[in-house]
């Protein structure tokens, strides 16, 4: 648990650890492993960018934020490892192309979330910047650290700020739902779609918050449900089936979701089923919110039609927890995002301010600011 | 697995085996324990009434038309064995008392299928008759026995019907989606929504069946999947979360589900998610056709609101198998069924023919035979 600028409590994702400042310090990525949760809250200690992208890639950290910091960590990770082992005999060309070697097999790791190529493409250039001035292999080790630092605080930084956005459309009494788990534990900071949650609950609003189990790998069941209940928000688990009951018994009054890629245009790629519970909402008259940061929005993708849609084993949905649950040889479809069109979306609240449609244009605006400061 | 009248080959879902059809007798129920399946195909043999409710209500057996035959079976079974039991020193009148003890310990099993109710009332009227005409305890037994078999008959032949008439409404090549096990395993016959599947197939028509795997309980990966692999129906087996993005995805020409009371304006109570599914394929202008005997409707409750849904332990959402997939202490709502208002179905399918909206007159002309006929 960690402590954010409201002083509120929330669950620590992923962060840097080392023992000494110095070249010859060991450093670590560290992270809670979330496969484990919530029966086991087992923390990860990476000496090796190798490790690094095999946590991405098998989902010990997931979130299309905390997947970009933890790539950026990785990248730093490597070259200090590297600049530990041989020293004074590593060169700047040397060093440089490592962190390029590294920064291609995080790339591999994961398809869909744009997070991942924003921070990996932000520590590329700050290398190239390093490069180009002919510093040394130690200036390029410790401006790599400063900079995956600086995106990890600058996550977090937007998570408040995106709660703060977003809370003020949650009023004392809510009840909202939630899908997969968009919270602390898929950002540096106090997550996305749970921000305004965190927010509001903290400035004393009553919400209580329906949480879909979110089936095949139950982010919601194991993490979301896990990371309220450590926060004391009072919440409903149900399964992926229930939530258009719920929403036709009048039980939820808006609907809060991440993303992992959000076109110029506004369409959402995030966690398979969030498609469904728009047009759900939609058809009940719901707001319908998505909650991300300007490293999320895509603006050089027109629409959501083109977002490589990542496809998974079939024993995620063959198997629970180890457990077979349907028969030998049974033939499944996995993917693990779906598109939300545009206009299923009421509007979609970043670090800047609130985007409403038309989003072509209220995106630019929004995130201007990020772009003008070189942070996408 | 057993022929059906097309020679096609099924499930055996439910069935009354004795070893001697005379006054010495013992009868058994038989039926296929379904929270084994897919792993293991565990037939269960039971000799009294008590075990056969608990089949019920542990969902051993489930499915609207096959827990009405499954507790038709049970009381003819209740009064096998008193007979057996107390033999020429029964009276008449204690007979009869035993089998209404057995109605009302049946009729408590299970709350939302309607079938369970009808075919209850169905035994008892079959009782009271042999009562007034003050026949002997044996003829009141084997009264009860002949009872419990036609209903499991016509069950049978209902299915095939309904096959038959919703195969008219598949095309060859046609993709289609179902929804927790409307089957073989749900009656004495070939199912429900699956028996248009089964007739098409049989006919030659290529087909395609996602199913949805149907949480908490996972009827569609458990059962639908098993049962449609026996029967050489291709399928892809997906998670209750990407129905809505194969439905946008054009991969689903129609939507099968059956139901567990129908309301005489056509409102359709059906396993939860079911709601869900009529709203998305309403909004992807897909046809929901829901598949019925006339013993599901309810002509004497004028709409679906007034339908009561059992609620069930949370234990099914929390764990998968006896694995925990959620943090200890968690709420959980866990309603077993919803409520599809009438303007989301396209069509009930039943037995007598199928029941185009309006349904209040509809219902009324298509199930009139089965009233007739004091079936219903």
């Amino acid at each position: 648990m960690t402590n954010d600028q409201h002083g509120q409590q929330h669950v620590r994702t992923v962060w840097w650890e080392e023992d000494a400042a110095d070249a010859s310090s060991s450093a670590f990525v560290c992270l809670v492993d979330q496969t484990h949760l919530p029966q086991r809250v087992l923390y990860l200690r990476l000496a090796h960018e190798e490790q690094v992208a095999e946590a991405i890639s098998s989902l010990r950290v997931r979130g299309a934020p905390a997947i970009g910091v933890t790539a950026a960590l990785g990248i730093a990770l490597g070259l200090c490892r590297l600049y530990s082992e041989r020293g004074a005999s590593l060169t700047l060309a040397e060093a440089y192309a490592h962190v390029q070697e590294v920064s291609a097999m995080l790339k591999r790791t994961r398809p869909t979330a744009v997070n991942l190529f924003w921070a990996i493409e932000r520590m590329l250039r700050c290398a190239e910047q390093v490069v180009q001035a002919q510093e040394t292999p130690w200036q390029l080790v410790s401006s790599l650290r400063a900079e995956a630092q600086a995106i990890a605080d600058e996550d977090a930084a937007a998570c408040l700020a995106m709660g703060k956005f977003g809370a003020d459309l949650i009023a004392d009494g809510d009840t909202l739902l939630t899908h997969c788990n968009a919270g602390a534990l898929a950002t540096s900071g106090i997550g996305t779609a749970l921000a305004p949650m965190y927010v509001a609950h903290a400035a004393g609003k009553r919400i209580h918050v329906f949480v879909d189990e979110t089936r095949p790998v139950l982010q919601g069941a194991r993490l979301t449900a896990w990371e309220l209940q450590q926060s004391g928000i009072s919440l409903t688990l149900i399964t992926d089936t229930m939530a258009g009951h719920f929403m036709h018994q009048r039980s939820i009054r808006a609907v809060f979701v991440g993303a992992d890629r959000i076109a110029a245009n506004g369409d959402v790629a995030n966690k398979i089923g969030t498609y469904s519970l728009a047009v759900l909402a939609q058809a009940h008259d719901i707001p319908f919110y998505v909650v991300a940061p300007c490293s999320t929005v895509d603006l050089m993708l027109p629409s959501g039609e083109h977002i490589p849609i990542e496809q998974r084993r079939p024993e995620e949905v063959t198997t629970v927890g180890g457990v077979q649950v349907a028969p030998d040889g049974v033939h499944v479809a996995n993917p693990a995002f779906d598109v939300t069109p545009r206009h299923y979306v009421t509007a979609i609240i970043t670090e800047q301010g609130i985007a409403y449609p038309p989003y072509d244009v209220s995106l630019q605006n929004v995130c201007a600011h990020s772009i003008a400061h070189g942070k996408v």
